[in-house]
C-alpha cells in the first residue's frame, strides 16, 4: 500500500547499558559521558546518557524495516536532540508522512521521540527516503 | 584550545561486514540490503551497503572524542547520504568549523566523507554541538 501524507506509525523502544556499550564498540565512540557513571556524575546530566546517534537509530530501524520498510533507501536525515535520553527508560517514536513525491518515489517522514506516556519530546527529526513501490 | 572558524580535522576509517552485523544487532535494523549478499545482488546496489546511520556515526565518534572531543554535547545533525558506502573500503572524513557562538558555546561543524584518495563524496553533513571549554 502506498504511503499517504498524514499516515502515522508508532513504536516503543528502550536501550540497555549493554546496548550502549555495544554501540560504543562498533562505532568507536567511547565518550565517557555514555559509559562511565562516575564521570557522568560530575556532568550536568548526573548519570550516563545514551549516544544521540544510538537513540536516533530508531529512525533507520523503523523506516528501513517497518514503515515503509524493506526497500527504503535513505537520502537525508535531520535530527535535533532536545533532551537527554537514558538507559532502561521507555520511549515512543511517532512517525508522520509529511510530503510525498510519486514521480521520484521520495517521501519526507518526520519522527518525534517522547518519554513514553508523557509530552516530553527528546528527539525531533525528519528523514527523506526513496521507496520504489511504497512511495 | 578554542575552536576557530575554518579549523579542519581529517580522519580515515573503514567498516567490516562484522561491524555492520553488530550495528544491525544493537539497533535492530536488520534490513537485508545491509546483511544479505544474495538479496543485495538483486538490488541496484549489487552488493550489501553499509547502513547510512552506521557510516554517519563517524560524526559522533570524532566530534565526541577528538574534535573538539570529550565534553561535546550534540544538539543537531543534518546528514545527506549522497552515494552508497561499502565494507572493506577506505573512507576519509573532513570536518570544518563553520560557525562559532562563544556566548552559547555552540559551533556548527560540517563533515564530508570521501572515498579515500578520490573526490567522490559519499556523505555531506552538518553537526551543531555545544562544548563549554573548547567553543
Amino acid at each position: 500500500m502506498l504511503l499517504q501524507i498524514g499516515d502515522t506509525y508508532k513504536h516503543e523502544f528502550r536501550f540497555s547499558q549493554d546496548d550502549v556499550q555495544k554501540f560504543a564498540d562498533v562505532t568507536g565512540d567511547k565518550n565517557p559521558l555514555h559509559l562511565d557513571a562516575d564521570y557522568a556524575a560530575n556532568t550536568r546530566f548526573k548519570r550516563p546518557i545514551i549516544h544521540g546517534h544510538l537513540s536516533s537509530s530508531v529512525f533507520t530501524r523503523i523506516l528501513g524495516m517497518e514503515f515503509p520498510g524493506e526497500g527504503s533507501v535513505y537520502m537525508k536525515q535531520e535530527t535535533e536532540y532536545l533532551f537527554p535520553m537514558f538507559v532502561d527508560t521507555d520511549y515512543e517514536v511517532v512517525f508522520t508522512v509529511m510530503t510525498v513525491d510519486r514521480e521520484k518515489h521520495i517521501a519526507e517522514i518526520s519522527g518525534e521521540v517522547f518519554i513514553k506516556g508523557t509530552s516530553r519530546r527528546t528527539i525531533r527529526g525528519l528523514a527523506t527516503l526513496m521507496h520504489q513501490t511504497k512511495i
